[in-house]
């Protein structure tokens, strides 16, 4: 493996969230030629949509995607029909922002009215996201914007998302078909012993219509120890992911999409001068990824 | 489901090992009527193996199981080697205390000399595993001490163990055959979609012979938030695993072995009187498990 094409570097705002508001990022990513930026509804809202999608359209930046739809499981349907309504919201804002696809982090067990888990059904919750997203489709798909199923780790799947497996994300892209794909996180999936067979899969369109379903690479790195569930993501080449063995595997399956970098991680990386993590994200994206 | 037999409640000495020694757990065990201990064996070199191994006689206590070997993948061939003569004296202390089964935390990345681990070769480190499980049978097998690979939760892959589904494990004792088998342990695969299949798939024996696999129980239970990756589990009923519908895919396996707690736990239940520990797993084993 050669070192990848630097032009496909993006960077996933949370990275640099603690240090920046939304348009110092879009600047910072100018200043350091980075061409892809992945937002936060969170910060565009700050910012105001039109604003941010204004910025960067000038910049020249691609959207990787936007961060993030989901959160299907409740045990109220309130609760749920909030959901599927702040859902359409957000695919409306991702067609704003020209992004490439909204990435879903579909939600863990059950939640109430006040947002505490309340259910220990987690087939249950699983049939609460096929059916959530399936439903959200009907709105994205013909609008044109991609829906990206993230799995996440399985340290996750109480409060986060409980689809945590590539296998079990191609198997929702099979029963849902056309309009979803999925967000390939290596922090995620790193340790998942059928990760090739089904990087493979979902590159291959098991649907039988030959579409990849590769909507997104994300790429950190597994730092041991790692200190905290939630906010102890490693800078590419300090921890232990295989990345150059993993991107061979997207590049295998037909992925040409851009490498976001995402890293949480509360006493590094959000606790450096920004234009110093920006700076290293390029350096190690060439070097460690 | 009714609630689980009482006398089916064994206590995993790492569920008290700040507060007592071993002698101590042995003692309180008799003293709440606990019928089931699975020792380490730290604390077996501490108190000394025989005196241990007549203790746990005089107090008719099960051993379900003995903590335990593995830990398999080294760069280097002489800490492989030490690596296995270690995990020979472990069969030899495992028969020696009458354990069920010898429980294997098969190890991650492989490390060095000095412990650090110096590679990312997950696929080598799961060959270094079956390899190294593989000659140990030979050893464990015709001395009658089954061995139990446990998987660990996904989030340790890196340091503790890179078998972390059960349905690695399975296809692990259907390559290496007879005298291996699984301990189950609720909080590391209660998110695993296919876990119900594959307890059936272990309790069926795959490879034929249809001996069941199903070596071992552990619960306890997973918090949400979990604050520490290691040392932050739950009491049974404290979080969100539900425990009563694993059980009865154990059941449902023919599974009649005990169920044993093991709890790591810094901040509460190492805090804690042990006394009221013990007091504290047998109502929650009668009503939350």
């Amino acid at each position: 493996m050669g070192a990848p094409d630097e032009k496909l570097l993006s960077l996933n705002t949370a990275t640099v969230r603690q240090q920046w508001q939304l348009p110092d990022i879009i600047a910072g990513c100018a200043r350091h030629s980075i061409r892809g930026i992945a937002p936060w509804r969170d910060q565009v809202a700050a910012a105001g949509l039109k604003e941010v999608a204004a910025r960067i359209r000038d910049s020249e930046l691609t959207v990787t995607g936007y961060c993030r739809g989901g959160m299907f499981p409740a045990t109220d349907g309130a609760s749920r029909r909030a959901a599927r309504d702040d859902n359409k919201r957000a695919v409306d804002e991702a067609l704003t922002l020209s992004a490439q696809c909204l990435v879903l982090v579909v939600g863990g067990l059950p939640k109430n009215r006040e947002g505490r888990i309340d259910s220990k059904d987690l087939l249950g919750a699983r049939e609460m996201v096929r059916d959530g997203i399936g439903e959200l489709l009907e709105y994205a798909r013909p609008a044109g914007m991609p829906l990206a199923i993230e799995p996440l780790h399985p340290m996750y799947a109480a409060d986060r998302a409980c689809v945590n497996t590539m296998e079990h994300a191609n198997d929702l892209c099979d029963e849902l078909g056309a309009g979803v794909g999925i967000a390939v996180d290596a922090y995620h999936v790193w340790w998942d012993p059928h990760l090739k067979r089904e990087i493979e899969r979902a590159a291959g369109g098991a649907s039988g219509k030959g579409t990849s379903r590769l909507l997104a690479y994300h790429i950190c790195d597994w730092l041991v120890p790692t200190t905290d569930l939630l906010t102890d993501r490693g800078m590419m080449g300090d921890g232990v992911i295989d990345l150059p063995l993993l991107r061979s595997w997207m590049d295998g399956g037909g992925y040409r999409g851009m490498h976001e970098v995402e890293i949480f991680s509360a006493n590094n990386w959000w606790k450096r001068d920004p234009d110093e993590v920006l700076a290293t994200c390029k350096v190690r994206h060439r070097d460690c990824s």
